[in-house]
């Protein structure tokens, strides 16, 4: 048995409070070296005859990746509180690991024993309901439709020009309303808008007034109006607050640039010593070296009560439904918490959503945000689907390893995109290739988490890297690629209409054959194989007799106990069960 | 290579900010695996022709436990962010380390890297200074001495009886005052009181009121004098908050048990249901299954405010330097978080130190508690030392595994423990061995940290578990131990006047002898070498070239190449150094 290999450390996503009552444990060990892992476990404070009462339970094999297996089993205590040890058994010995290492005897002092001291309900993370069931839609308000030409800038080009880091189009909140149609049909319930606030470019990831729309987007009579639409479809709106840094026309900046030492805002930003600007040199953080962005000092009070009445102002007055917060990692722990305080006083269920692009455990313990742009999944599956990079195995055990990375509640609410204005368009990825593009999609729509499409990925537009992947939206419906969004839509409505299909069924990888990716979605009483074939030929699969007769609710082919999958081909049965699943 | 043993996630005890302008980054293999490992870090933002610009550090082995090795460095970096990778050489082969697992090529793509995304200073783990420089001594109050016997609780009984869990002796607040002559000759420069508000048992961990001194005890004015004589001593003064459960007086509680499903107080405690007990079972949370010690809801606005104010008014009205938070892990991150903002907000360098007998990292982010009762270290010192059940590598090994799971600012403030009002006596775990338990002081006293002394252990005083190790405190001279007394104060002394002997000197574990525990504490320009005989026999070292004809500022002997260490024995050698340390 390989001991350095094991490891476990509760309080993260080796031990964490899932719900109210229940507590999820997880081992990581060596893969294959395991045969068997008990959990020992009980209630610190419960003995008999000088005996601590522990129970047994047998943990499951919940995953694997390229190094490592993961164990798994779930418990809800009576009285919340736990201390718990495991059992390792390999074919030839078996060990005891606990907070002490290893031991070849069931230690028997209970403080030798990992603790979860208690379940406390406000430690617990807890994102809102709805976002389980949210399928969002990410727009760059400047290209998404110019809606009130009257707002256009100075300069404004013909819709559907070559972007520019610097040029306009003329995008506005009133294309969005007259595109909400769209959207519906599209069958997404959350919208995303990169920044509306006053800026002085085209992103507007430089505020100039954190409590203003950019007039080119339209006044804040649209916008409430925009929210309202969306509100009526049953779709949310998420505004994008860029509090790490602030423009360099945000009035205290102004300020600082103006008075030096002296201005009342010197303390906004962090100076290391003015002037601002020697010899080329910043003497201010910023974002990046970014002298337009300097970076706010979100540890100053004032800062601070200035950002939070942000953040309030437009849930209490709009009733916006979440936050995404750019270059969330770069601001400290401690704002983030009193800005989740104060955004869930206004409105409990604000769905919080940190850019961050690493591990973001840290992040993600109930304390601050309910999700991060879970890039680390977009790079396994374009790495796999768009790039075809990497072989069937790695791309599971890269997904599982993402997944085993966070507690399951976490992975519920994940923010699963495959593109965004910071990336490359995913069909440019693929080569255009449209059949890996759906694919991506069917990925994507049947993976627990809250997906996002990036504009215009529906349609099939392209696009290198900003600006590229900023064009203009396409909306003369002979340029769209119309078979891709009505394939879209038909996923987007699966997802709404089978649960399983969605968040409500526990992912699982199958292995049928080695060259498709196979997984099921399993719920209570009903089962979903979705089944992939990447590759061009043209595969035999035994389909699991459980399946036998059951339709594809896809095509709705009648399925026997083998299956051809067609070269860039995919499968997605459905059966009723009450037995125990396939794997 | 085992790539299966290597292990590294940041922002815990293995990559953390140092301090305001440092980061540590910590790498775990297997022991003995690698035989170099080289940190590649740099500013994610610093570019060049389009590479990203990374330096290269060599990292050093800081220490081994049982399986692993721990490699360290330490980085400045200029712009507060960093992103970084391991290179990991092992005799044979080298890979690279990053957030996305191994590869074999250094990974050109800067988001495969670790990321520690910005250094926030008040996200930085930071005790009060003036901790690492305290010795202190804990106090059970009502066992220290009888001051004021006109307090004396009914049925009090002569000084110096037996212990019971129920009995009296009538210790009291001007005992403590009147031994302070006694403490300040001791040395020590702080003391922990366990509970001294109103309660109904003897230990006081059942309180009735929060706002008051039991009056057993004194008053308020006798506290405020304790208070001030101690801090005209130089001696700061802890008390202990029981926040996790109130007593079963404890008005609220009394009002619930009164007016039943129709108390105001009802929401201030975990109730199921009523009645409060039914054939014989609780239908609320206690601690442990103490009818007589409800747990408060400290996720209750009304009970966090009440203890929020309590915690601020001691610290307001009497100055007191810290508090002791009992059975700490069971209350909520949350509360913790409000509890150090509002307690700080009142005075910024209160120490607080919360009872967790485990691993406690989760605590230990900056946000909650400076220290927690560090009983993984008592262990391992007692196992060694009192019990001589582990041989010098377990015990080299725990004390390793110990500092290597915190951050080593944890570890200079970590509240290191031998004995405590809840534990048997050293004395008696060492089965009444005097060198034994001189021994464990003098490890203790030497070791990074803010030691404490459990009150009577310096004379030798002896006792099983509660109730035994809560006997009276001895000041007939004549029964006390006053060797070991002027020994402890020796050593008290040293870690006072040596400052390397104390929290400035870097902790080394040395090797210069198979049956002998060594280590080196070294600063900038000096070295401490320490070497301790557990065994019974005379041993001889080969002292290092650096330390001949050095003093041992023990017994002032000076030390050729070679000494002998008696059984029992142990040589604290010193020499000013300006060259790289003997390790």
């Amino acid at each position: 048995m390989l001991k350095e290999a094991i490891y476990h450390r509760p309080k993260n996503n080796f031990a964490y409070a899932y719900d109210e009552q229940t507590i999820h444990i997880r081992i990581r060990a060596k893969k294959g070296d395991l045969t068997k892992v008990e959990l020992i476990y009980g209630d610190p404070y419960v003995w008999k005859n000088g005996t601590w009462q522990r129970d047994i339970m047998t943990m499951h094999l919940a995953g694997s990746d390229g190094l490592f297996d993961y164990w798994f089993a779930e418990i809800k205590p009576p009285f919340r509180r736990l201390r718990y040890g495991f059992k390792c058994m390999s074919e030839i010995e078996e060990t005891y690991y606990t907070e002490r290492g290893f031991q070849e005897k069931e230690p028997s002092r209970i403080d030798s024993y990992f603790c979860f001291p208690f379940l406390n309900a406000v430690d617990v993370f807890k994102a809102p309901e709805w976002v389980k069931n949210t399928i969002w839609y990410q727009i760059f308000p400047e290209r998404f439709e110019n809606g009130d030409p009257q707002l256009n800038p100075l300069g404004t080009l013909p819709w559907g020009g070559k972007p520019s880091p610097q040029n306009y189009f003329g995008g506005d909140i009133q294309g969005i309303i007259n595109r909400l149609d769209y959207l519906d049909e599209l069958g997404i319930n959350g919208i995303y808008l990169t920044p509306i606030f006053k800026a002085e470019t085209n992103h507007k990831y430089d505020t100039t007034d954190y409590m203003e729309l950019d007039p080119q987007f339209g006044d804040k009579k649209s916008f409430a109006e925009l929210v309202e639409q969306c509100h009526k479809r049953g779709i949310r709106v998420m505004l994008d607050a860029v509090f790490n840094h602030s423009g360099a026309s945000f009035a205290p900046f102004k300020d600082v640039i103006k008075n030096g030492e002296r201005s009342d805002y010197k303390d906004w930003f962090h100076i290391r010593k003015f002037p601002l600007i020697e010899e080329g040199q910043l003497n201010y953080d910023t974002f990046a070296f970014a002298e337009v962005m300097p970076k706010l000092n979100t540890e100053n009070p004032e800062v601070k009560d200035y950002l939070i009445k942000v953040a309030k102002y437009w849930v209490e007055e709009f009733g916006i439904d979440g936050w995404r917060l750019d270059v969330a990692n770069e601001v400290d722990h401690q704002f983030w918490r009193e800005f989740r305080q104060a955004v869930h006083s206004i409105k409990p269920d604000v769905y919080i959503l940190g850019e961050i692009w690493h591990d973001a455990m840290p992040w993600l313990q109930g304390d601050q945000f309910d999700a991060v742009m879970n890039y680390r999944f977009t790079n396994a599956v374009l790495d796999f689907f768009a790039k075809e990079k990497t072989t069937k195995s790695e791309f599971e055990q890269e997904i599982t390893h993402v997944l085993q990375s966070y507690p399951e509640s976490v992975n519920e609410v994940a923010f699963n995109l495959l593109g965004s204005h910071d990336t490359e368009r995913i069909l440019s990825i693929a080569e255009d290739n449209k059949e890996n593009l759906l694919h991506m999609f069917l990925f994507q729509l049947s993976f627990p988490g809250s997906p996002c499409i990036y504009y215009g990925d529906e349609i099939g537009m392209t696009g290198g890297n900003d600006p590229g992947c900023r064009k203009c939206m396409i909306w003369e419906e002979g340029r769209q690629d119309r078979g891709l969004l009505k394939n879209v839509q038909e996923l987007i409505k699966l997802r709404k209409q089978v649960p399983l299909f969605g968040n409500d069924g526990a992912f699982q990888w199958t292995n049928l054959h080695p060259d498709i990716i196979s997984y099921t979605k399993t719920s209570s009483d009903e089962q979903l194989l979705i089944m992939i074939n990447r590759g061009t030929e043209p595969l035999k699969v035994t389909v699991p007799n459980d399946f036998y007769g059951q339709r594809d609710i896809w095509d709705q082919e009648q399925l026997s106990d083998h299956t051809t999958i067609e070269g860039k081909g995919f499968k997605l049965l459905y059966r009723k069960t009450k037995m125990v699943p396939v794997n």
